[in-house]
Formats: C-alpha cells, structure tokens, sequence
C-alpha cells in the first residue's frame, strides 16, 4: 500500500510524467470549458480535431520528420503491426528481410511468414539475444521489398547503437521501446512504428511514421483497418481513433519539449543509463546482463548469478517502494525500465538501494 | 466556452457517468494505493489483473452470459471486426448473409466481399434506411456460416425491435450504439460485437461476446491479434490490452448496477425516448424520420423540413448547450443520440428548448 506515487520500472505500460497526469486529472471532467472531458467528445468535433492536429505537429517537429511523411495514429499495438506491414509492403517482391535480436522481432518474423518469403538476415540467438549483429554481419537481399529490425528490445535489454544501412531496401523499423529517447533521422527509414505504452501514451494507440510512396500496394486480402493507403487517405480517422491516448500522447509532447526536446532527452536518458551501468560494471554483487555496445538505455538487464539472491532482491525492491524489476520470465534476473517519464532520483534511489542491499548481504 | 459541463447529445464517442470521470479523476496519480495511475501499470502485474478479471465477471454478470461464452476486450472498434468476423467464421461454408440496415452494416458487408461469398438477405435502402426489414423478409441461406446484423444504426435512427431467426445459422450482431441498454439473451447469438465509445468506455475498447465454439476455423492469412481462437487463448493479452479503457469500462458496469442493472437501465432509456417521441409525435414543426415500429431509443433522429430551419435550431441549441444535435451529413436533419449516460433532465431540458424554439418561430 503505497500513499504516495512509487518509482515504477515497469517494461510497459509505463510510468508517464506526473504533470501529464495531473492535467489530465484537472480536465477530466472539462477539457479547457468544452463542457465535456476529452473521453466523451465525437471525434469529429473542432475541440478534438485540434488535440489531434496538434499532437501530429508536435510530433512532426520533435522528430523532424520529413514533408513527405505521414504520421497515423492507430490501433492493434506493435502485434497488429507485424502483420500490416508484410501485408501492405511485400508485394513489391514477395520478400524480406528480417533482423531477429529479441522477442519481439521474432514475432514479427513469424508473422510475415504467413505473407511471403522470409530471410533471416540476422539473428542474436546463438548467445541467447544478449548482443546487436554488425552491419558486416546482415545477411542483406537485394531484392528485399523491405529490411526489418526492432530497435530495441526490453526483454533482453539491448538496443540498436547503429541504422542499418541496406541499400535501396526500405528499413522498417519496430521503435516501441526507444522513440523519443533520442533524435533519429527519420529520412533514413520507410516505416517507424512504436506501441504507445512505454515512451507516449496509455496502451491502445500505435504511432506509425511512414514515407507515403510506400502505401499503396496492399495484398488483395488486407483488412480495411489494416490499409496503410486507406488511414492516410482518412488521416487515421476511418472510424473512431483512440482519442483519449492521442490527446495523453499530446500531453506529454509538451512535456518533452520542456525536458529539451529529443535532445535533452537524450543527454537525460544517458546519464540515467549511465548511472545504473556504471554501478553494475563495478558491482561486485550484480552484473549487467547485455554486452557492452549492445546495451539498451532504456531497459537494463542485469541479475547476481545466484536466482535465490536474484529473487530475495526483487522482493525486497518492490517492498521499498521500486515496482516491477523483475526480469522477463523468459530471461530471469532483474530489468530496470527507465524509459523518458523515470525520474533520475529513482534511478539514483535505486542504485543506493542496491548499495545498501550488497553491504546487507555481505559482498 | 462552459464552465459547466453541458448535455452531449453526440452519436460517438459519447457522455459518460459524471460519477465514473470523477472517480477516475481522483485515482489518476494514484489507483488505490498503487503507487500508480491504472495508465501505467503492466498489464500483467496483479492489480491490473484484478481490475480486468472484475470488469469481466461483472459483465457476465450484467447480461447473464453463458457459461460456453468468451468476453474479448480487443481493439480496433468495430471497423476491425467488420473483417474479423468472415476471417475466423467464413470458411465453414464460404458464405455468408447479411442484413444491411444503415451504413455500418453496408461496410460490414462490403469488406465481407473481400473474404467470400455475401448474400444480401435483407436491404432497407429502397425507403433509405427508415425502417427494419420484418422477419418474414429476410431471404435466408440455409448454407451460411452465420447470418450479421446491425442492431442499432446510429446514422438513420432505427433499431431492430426483434432479434432474427435463422435456424441453425449463428448470429453475428454489431450492438455497437445499444449495448447494455437493456436485457438482451445472449445465449441467442454466435458472436455479439461493440465499440465502446458509445455506451460502455472512451473509444478504443472493442467487446466481443463469442460462443467458444465458433472459434477455431480462422483463413490462413488471419493475422495473429485478429484470431478469435489466439485472443480466447492468451484471454485478450496476446499483447497489451487497452488498459485504461478497461478501467473505464468496469467504473461504467458498477454504475449499471446502480441503476438496476439492464432491466433498470432498459426502463431509463424507453422513458428518456419517449418523452422525445411523443414530442416528436405531437409538435407541429418537428418530425421524426424514423418509421413508427422501426425507431431507435438510442439515436433519435428528426427535422422540421427546412434545411435552413433545422440549420438554425442546430446553431441556437448548441449555443444553449445541447451539443452534437445536428444529423450525420449523409441525412441532414437532426440526432439526439440519448445512450445511458445521458441523463433524462438532459431530454426533458432539450424539449423544453425545442417548445421554446417552435413559439418563437411562429409555429
């Protein structure tokens, strides 16, 4: 039972800033004297056209995304988007190429292989995920109809440090677990997609950026909800968005252009990776799981090497107040998640409480 | 600009409990001694669990589902089930009918034509949409994998006053705009489907009510979050649900209950449409457009017969703060759409403005 608000280091859903949180407390029952909350307003309305059309400028001109670009805001999360993006892109050759580093990519990989032809271009398996392939290393198709790799991945804690180059093969990138983190120049990708719930939003709203010449092509089959052409067409409004995620995503856009934009995010998140890497390089209880290059400062994996300790520690973690730093159930250890809404003092709290845990436990 | 809030007749999203946004005001930073906002909690950690498991069995209980039926919470609003529904159900014959009643079932319909072979059993479009074809209309085939319907149909105000008969055909319903407006025996139906923006939660929340054993039978290129059976088997967290939506959702059943559950709230809503009905009936300058036997007690839809006339009303009723009142474009008119959470001294009050604009203007 916690009466005030705990440091929570949850893989997603997430913890969002808590001034976002209490402005949408204040409006909740009347957005800004419309009469309503922004939950019951048609999505139709002048009142909610502007939340939307604000949150996509804001978007645009945090990333820097390119004119001819398209932001849509949809539904299904990153899972939907596994299947939407063979479905509207493979027909250029019936095949792609698939980077798989983490869970997630392996998702997406099995579900494109229910469209076309898949090659395994890369794969960090043989040491259980715990490093990021070389672009010397991407096994690359010319004729690709597109190159996929997922950013970053919160189940093993590693992070893309490096765009893969692949030539004239448009890169699709799943970004559900680092957008916003840092500056990215989006010109270099064909789709970025990103599910709301670690660095944006509530879940329930998935953000996809797309260089427009790529919709257009869909397999006979797609669903309407599933046409890339059809949601830039009806600019995501082909039946109800998710309004309440989008007008939170708009919430926190403001809040991140007060934290310096991606910029200052970016020096933000680096030192509060920083802080908890450098700890667990000199640790004498607690190691990092990833390898050095490969780490993700998002997610920071890391664990004793006793499972007994390992549990003792995510027990008495939660009890003081830090939530959710148990590893995935597929990896074991710890996983801290600092994605943008963790406050540097819960990360600097928790490395002194793994101090104090160390001396407690006689290392 | 209202510093109040004011009497949304929107046809969706839509008004909700003044009790529930308060509610969720007050545990926004905070949900029960969390530490949390429900926004930023796993899904798998055990409050969440809680919450979901709670809004599930209460719904169970509100419409007395049966025991072989599965409640889904997904997304994509009804728009995905649209191709959802031939997807997984399609294939036992390769055929399909449905009933087209207003413009959600005609776009059922038409994106069933992607995924087999439709028959149009029933059609109201010679009269526009004005009116609810009789069971005896309905050219049934006996080799149909289910037979759709639309129960209520937002646009044109009309709702269907009996449930169909087809036999050993299952029934697929879109209760989009009248779920939990009253009793409804579910053991009836193969598949009841809802967006909840209109009576149940802020948009982004999809309700399927599926008997278990149309499940199963999905086309190969089915994507994984569009499997019924997948959803059934990971109890819709194939990937992270709606959450927050969820939430809504259960604040919105704990109100049902308080107002007599779906028998309580069966005889609000034919109070809140009659008061507007027999207006309607008896006013000498406002019509109902919607055929006697065949109206809506969800979406009230009327007009003078002056498109100037109903311009004007739409403009000084809004002024007046009754909003959302002006009829869907493709029908002009008017629509007060009156779902549970509009309250009756929100009717009572706009027919008093409606008696006050008729004097006015020399009737």
């Amino acid at each position: 039972m916690f009466k005030e608000r705990i440091y929570n280091f949850s893989a997603g859903p997430s913890m969002l800033p808590l001034e976002v949180l209490e402005q949408a407390g204040k409006e909740i029952t009347n957005y800004k004297n419309s009469g309503m909350s922004v939950m019951e307003m048609s999505h139709r309305s002048s009142v909610f056209q502007s939340i939307f059309d604000e949150t996509i400028a804001d978007l645009k001109r945090l990333m820097n995304i390119p004119e001819n670009y398209k932001v849509l805001l949809l539904q299904g999360g990153a899972s939907l988007q596994f299947a939407m993006v063979p479905m509207n892109l493979i027909t250029k050759t019936g095949k792609a190429d698939y980077a798989v580093t983490g869970n997630f990519s392996n998702l997406a990989k099995k579900e494109a292989d229910k469209y076309g032809e898949i090659n395994l271009a890369a794969s960090s398996e043989d040491r259980n995920h715990t490093y990021i392939p070389r672009q010397t290393e991407l096994k690359l198709s010319s004729d690709a109809s597109y190159f996929y790799y997922c950013a970053n991945n919160t189940v093993y804690g590693t992070e893309w440090d490096y765009v893969p180059e692949a030539g004239n093969v448009p890169l699709v990138c799943d970004m559900s677990s680092n957008i916003l983190s840092k500056p990215v120049d989006v010109s270099k990708y064909g789709i970025i997609f990103a599910g709301a719930q670690k660095n944006m939003a509530p879940a329930g709203l998935t953000v996809v950026i797309m260089d427009e010449a790529l919709s257009g092509h869909e397999m006979d089959m797609t669903p309407t909800m599933m046409s890339y052409k059809k949601m830039i067409e009806k600019d995501s409004m082909y039946n109800t968005p998710p309004c309440y995620n989008i007008y939170i995503l708009g919430l926190v856009l403001k809040w991140l252009d007060k934290q310096g934009g991606l910029k200052g995010m970016q020096a933000i998140k680096s030192e509060k990776a920083g802080i908890l890497y450098s700890f667990l390089e000199e640790s004498r209880m607690f190691s990092p799981c990833a390898q050095a290059g490969s780490r993700s400062d998002m997610n920071v994996t890391f664990r004793t090497g006793d499972a007994d300790l390992d549990g003792k520690f995510v027990k008495e973690v939660s009890d003081a107040g830090f939530s959710n730093l148990k590893g995935h159930r597929s990896v074991g250890g710890m996983r801290a998640s600092i994605y943008n809404a963790m406050p540097m003092e819960g990360v600097s709290k928790l490395v002194e409480f793994m101090k104090e845990f160390e001396v407690k436990n006689n290392v």
